[in-house]
């Protein structure tokens, strides 16, 4: 028994129930984005949401406990991702981060944008040329201090 | 005589003559992320463009050529960057990739957020607890079709 | 259970039962390509297409939600296929890969050929010296633009 | 003086003068995929084509037993590359290779698609929703034989 | 059930029956190199062949059409072999590759040993100074060809 | 000036001269195998030997003294290497080393074929089907022994 | 030129100069900890700061730009250190990290403990067993927050 | 039963009974940090202590004889740690490392911080801009001597 | 089963039955090393040896084959170990390696020490500053020849 | 100018004066294991023994300021050595590392070997069967204490 058992029975109740994420979510009173990542084993519930999700996906009592315990967080062991949808993620990480801190220490001096102090939602955007997936993150400048 | 020599000399002509981004990007008239991101060899600007970045850092004619030629795209060779900003972006795939990957199947289907049809907005909220780094980013869904 | 299981027990009951992949793809309907790729877990069914290749492969119940679920992707977890059929593949991006981005952009220039509005197909071409695999693909280009 | 430094002066050449691959392969007269991958450093001239290569690009003598020599080859020297165009191929390994290999398998038997007696082609396809990159590949195939 | 299975059922049954893989080789009327690669998952049988190994090694059933499965084929997934006799044969390659690779293109030309149209013999040669291995290996040589 | 500054100097004149390895092996009296490697820096050569090869390709004083130094040795640093000559090597130890290990311990008992007390020999076997590159390899076994 | 040119720079004169990093921080006036990580490339100086640098260690007037240039921060590109100083410490990650996951967790719930928000400061402490190296870190907690 | 399955009962105990770690170290009468990375398989301990650990997590018998054992140690197989919490400090030794080298070798010349003879205390200090974690280490300076 | 799991059954009867390595190596009439190497499954033990190690610890019949098959061995699959006590094994390798090649090479010309033709020795040194681990190893000089 | 600069100085002045490393230690007056490591980098020399080394080997002033400082140590940046020679010591690492674990744990309980405090010694043992070369070496043993 541990968090990577109980975010294996999630998965297998949300396909066997034909749960959606923003469903649940919404049960919780918080974003999609919060909820799917903490269901998927990266972020802490508290009592209370905890127990609203074994009650939604019909978990034992045990994952109680584990969802309001902080897991081992991160999916990436090494390297690139094999997921194509997760690889386009790592390659604007790739062509992109340089631009970014470029564009940070530009604005804000030397320090990084938080990704702990963080949030991000998505949507959906109409285009006659094809629908677009919209992400807008926000994360907290830490700057460098002195001492 | 590479892609790699005029980068490097974009760079430091650009300490020596004390140039912001937004400045560079106002003088070309596009966005500073995609300005910056071409200026530091991952994009591809047109004739006008390349004579007016080789004017406004001073480059020597070769590299006029080059910033029209598609250059060898991508700095993370191999697993996770060290460098802390730009790693707080890879620990935000780490950490998030699989919740994108389950929000957006479930809102589009199977298919990926395109990397190439992609632009992103990098900007400074101000905020009492302290300031924050807002990215948002638009890419077109692409789905897998069957054949 | 998880989609890994789906795929060990199709490939269990394609060798029990003496299927071959393009009956398969026959009786759904579909080139044998994407429907041996869907069948290996890198492809979507739909509802329809899910129960079809359940009675072919006689298989329980939970594999028709998880064949309509978006599996994670891709084979190749770190660099180099070991089996040297795969590894030939890899072999042809490692020799031709540069070649084929000097192609590209002479024709199309700076963009990708996507690998999801993707089609390919196998062919076999009798020829006196030995038969020959014939692979014909094609992707939709994908330009970088401005913004 | 190395096959690396003949690679580089063609590059360097090539954008000086402004020459396309297919003019230079017209010159040759062989296909513009195989005087390309030669040009890069990945196949092997005879003495005739070597003096018309270094003629085109305007080469030093040595060059021309540099381009007679066999090169080592290969361009990714551990995993996934870094450029987006290259990835996309590398990327369609690691979805297709188990399709690839199973399909082969299956109307050959065991053994491999050559990547040595191989040829392979690179077209535009219009099309209105975008044209397309089209790709043949015709390699020998080779059994597995007891002994 | 998989051909890994298959492999270590055998392994199990050779070591409980103490049979030798040349006892195994003469019954099946091929050399003992072959028959011992595809008795761990490197080759494959006909439907006679497989017959003949589930007797030996009183295997079940299912092994029979395992065995005449083309498997994934390799036992180095990355880099350098632990095993003190394995790895002397990667230390040749290390050693002596950029040797017959200089040796086999003064021959040949610009080409490769094929790995596929391949035999080997492996003997023991008495010494008084300590008998030694023997391994005579012999490949067809690939030319690149021009197209 | 180091050993690898010789080895460049050697395979420059070589190229210059169009000098053949079998040329230098037959002027030094020893096999073209073992004077290949040398020359490619994996092997030591005595005073003798030294200054032919510096006489045959017109090396400088300093080099005489480095082919008698010990070279550090070995062309793998690692993993898979990407030359497709060299990797079929590595693909045989890949898929023929557990079989050469089972072998060997079937004949020899635990112990294994000496890489240093080893020499080899490549040969060109006229064939119908196209000519064969024959290798014998020679290594001493050494066994692990009880203390 | 680059950063990696003025830490060089920075490196010779202090040996040369006979310097000693405690000494530079008096002058700068801040801990010697922080000076010497800036001085090393870690961490960027303000105007009055760099120039006090570039006089202490006799540097030229484009050293003065880049120490205040937000740098390309992090020394560990891959996996362990060889250094068996820095190394120690990489072990200590490696045995204690998890416990320092627990113990933070256990008084602080979900979050992280700032490498950015962060200063640190190494003594000597006199023991007759022997000398000890004396660390002391201090880095503000960020709470993940739900949203 | 191996050392891993303790730890993984001792974890399962710890979130089913509600307990903390420095209740744990409390009963022990030792330091919270040695006693929690004793209980994750990182220390050894002796009879006595061995035993309280499996009265107060409710261990079976050869859990006793486990915990005496000195463990296989590290939980950093290869590289950088993928949870936020932990990459935190594998970042601070890639950012201060060399720091640290210069400074230990500054004060105490050429030698190490011991990891083993090492003993670190981890605090909360209240802070009105947020709370800091407060970590001080104490290591024995072992130096190189020449022999 | 396999020598793996008479391993993990060698070290499990060790620990319940509270036995030493030496006091095994004394019934066997071999040295502690050879012995422990054997029984962590790195060594093959003849019938008689084989007998006795499985009445010492009690194994299954099936056992006294495995422990006469000459097992895969190494434990270092990838890279650097993570054990405290095995790293500072490999930091040796790391710090004097390049040192012991050269100080062989002066005394002995080209070749290696064999790691096969090997017996090493572990003891214990009082002194009063801390006792000393003293490990002699001899391994036989094997000259590289020409041929 | 760098440590590494001193280092490859020393090797070519070694070469080009035909100097052997005991040599040069008996000059110093020290073990030539230690003086060997020293000059290639691993270890720090006092005043006097650098201006000893700078004299033997015609060194300009500068590195006897480098020999003075504590370089950055170790050889092995990633995985297996590719030398032969230094290779086998990781192989005895690899196939010797566990039970050098189990012995001293059963000897000395836990806690390591230092590889600080440590010092080794490398001769010359004729053997009728081919001489040996022994390596001896004595290490203090660091416990791991409680606290």
């Amino acid at each position: 028994m541990s968090r990577e058992d109980t975010t294996r029975r999630i998965l297998e109740a949300k396909t066997a129930r034909g749960l959606k994420w923003f469903q649940v979510a919404d049960k919780i009173g918080l974003s999609k984005e919060w909820v799917t990542a903490g269901c998927l084993g990266q972020m802490t519930f508290d009592a209370e949401q905890a127990g609203m999700i074994c009650e939604i996906f019909g978990l034992p009592e045990e994952d109680r406990l584990w969802l309001q315990t902080p897991p081992h967080k991160g999916s990436l062991s090494t390297g690139a991702p094999s997921d194509p949808l997760i690889y386009r993620f790592y390659e604007l990480v790739s062509v992109y981060g340089i631009t970014l801190k470029e564009l940070i220490h530009e604005e804000f001096g030397d320090g990084i944008m938080s990704a702990i102090d963080f949030k991000m939602e998505l949507s959906r955007e109409s285009d006659p040329h094809g629908d677009r997936v919209n992400i807008s993150m926000s994360g907290k400048f830490l700057p460098y201090k002195t001492y």
